[in-house]
């Protein structure tokens, strides 16, 4: 048994910042995330991106935005389950509760905070037969490391804003790009789907619009796309990488039975300190919703800053909390 | 007369962040300030200290973090009104206004946002005989450039945490530093008061309790300061420079004048979208008040990005807003 104040779900940019806050508190946290790794959608879905809009970091690489917040909350020690799937919570008398993994591992709290992003999501499939069976063997969901792809011949699928970006991005990195999109106008930012009809005009990638991917063949691994026409007529072209890019499908896994009120698949909060109907349990970040809520990372940090100041009197239920600038006092290790 | 969307009063760390939020909606900003330079607080009372709890930015000199905050919103543009304070408001016809500053500056908006921070402050100043005589002449009311101390005889006063903060930094840059304070306890943070009174015991500066500065004395300058005890005792010491240091009395200034509601030198806002009980007034960051309140950087700029969602409508009545992540869509300066 693990045990700790402040258990958090999800180890994402939000879940890490929220042991700083909590550390400034004299907390201690310990975390449990599904991915092997931290830094969540960041660390999954777009290590190399720079994310423009981390007040006061211009234009940080997103691996680097994790890093800095692992530097960042290094003094307060957190622990890490990672690799492991939350299953369970029991509440316990006292009103503290234990959490436990898919594979056992239990942690006891006083308070649990679910930052779990955009939970346990999982990426869209498009029917295309055989995708299944090439998973792993030249079909990708999700970006993670684009240079993995230099050199070769990759057909990506899709007409949201992933796809356009990744089209972009790929065209100076892989041998040969193909975009399949059914439309004939993409749903992406009028930008991007100006640059790509700009590279598909220079020759520098293939453009295929109002077609779809609809089969895939190769012997043991990925040689080739078949490619549906909405004229019915088909297409062959061989392929090294299949990256069909329909968005992720958000669950919210078993929180969903915690009693929380829900919806739209996020978790209801209240505004003063970001709590749940249920006590001494909260939600900050993606996975949170309240009127006027924004999916940003810096509103999640701004969240879990105040969700700590309200957490506090679960964990020290006889002092008063003081509120002190780091400015004026700097950061106490513990 | 200045023309723009959105009018920002206060170009410290939340005013300038709010700039960056409303580029992304491809709004305008103008911002005004009583300080000659960018920064607000950070500039004017501890650009060289560092701050630990911006997100992802373990531990930024506070000048740095102005630096970076200028870099990123430098693509949008900003107009600048520095070293004049916003003196009067007027609402137009249509409903967009008009802020006048002292010296007669227009800016005529949609939209104003006040960031003022804690408003136009001024330093409380102590009894002291001849004290506003030698102001600029040896006495300061804040540390901008520790530097400037190297080497000099420096008296303090005040019992708070900057008093102690500040003893403690020019402990190891002055020649001979001496603390004067009234009481025999520290209201400042136990950890600074062990550290002067340890800093005392080594003989590294001269801690006086039970006392304060009442006189000052020299000759254009000033040469030495005359410290009362609370026994009725004299002394009289040589001193360069004494920084009475009794914290800072916030003014809202004319905005008070403004039929804002106001609680205790705050604007009362919905936090909802951190509007004021007057249209097309916003307030954001330390100037605002609201239940749970923390008056923390990161939590006005998560305040400046809900807020521009708010005043897209005013600028753009006739477009629906639609939200882009950065990581998609990059930033697409003016």
């Amino acid at each position: 048994m693990i045990h700790t104040d402040i258990c958090i779900i999800g180890a994402g940019p939000v879940g890490l910042f929220a042991v700083f806050e909590a550390g400034l508190l004299k907390m201690r946290c310990h975390l449990i995330d599904a991915l092997p790794v931290v830094g969540g959608q960041l660390a999954e879905i777009y290590p190399q991106k720079p994310i423009y809009d981390i007040p006061g970091a211009p234009a940080i690489i997103a691996e680097d935005l994790v890093n800095n917040l692992m530097k960042q909350i290094e003094e307060f020690k957190p622990g890490f389950t990672l690799g492991e799937r939350v299953e369970a919570l029991e509440k316990q008398d006292d009103g503290s509760y234990i959490v436990r993994t898919n594979e056992g591992t239990d942690v006891h709290c006083q308070v649990v905070v679910i930052a779990a992003g955009l939970g346990s999501f999982e990426p869209r499939k498009p029917a295309v037969e055989q995708l299944e069976y090439f998973e792993g063997k030249g079909v990708h969901y999700m970006v993670k490391k684009p240079e993995q792809f230099r050199g070769r011949n990759v057909v990506l699928a899709g007409g949201g804003d992933s796809a356009l970006d990744w089209t972009i991005f790929l065209a100076d990195i892989a041998s040969r790009v193909t975009l399949v999109h059914r439309g004939d106008t993409f749903r992406g930012a009028p930008d991007s789907a100006e640059k790509v009809y700009d590279l598909a005009g220079k020759g520098k990638i293939d453009l295929i619009l109002q077609a779809q991917v609809n089969k895939l063949g190769g012997n043991g691994v990925l040689k080739e796309v078949s490619i549906l026409g909405n004229d019915k007529s088909i297409t062959t072209i061989p392929t090294d990488d299949f990256i069909p890019l329909f968005g992720l499908s958000p669950k919210l896994g078993p929180i969903a039975d915690w009693n929380l009120g829900v919806e739209k698949s996020a978790v209801i909060v209240d505004t003063f300190d970001y709590s749940t109907n249920v006590e001494r349990i909260y939600a900050i970040g993606d996975i949170n919703t309240y009127p006027g809520k924004l999916k940003l990372i810096l509103c999640g940090f701004h969240e879990a800053a105040i969700m700590m100041q309200s957490a506090f009197k679960y964990v020290y239920p006889d002092q008063k909390l003081s509120f002190k600038y780091t400015t004026v006092n700097g950061v106490n290790p513990f």
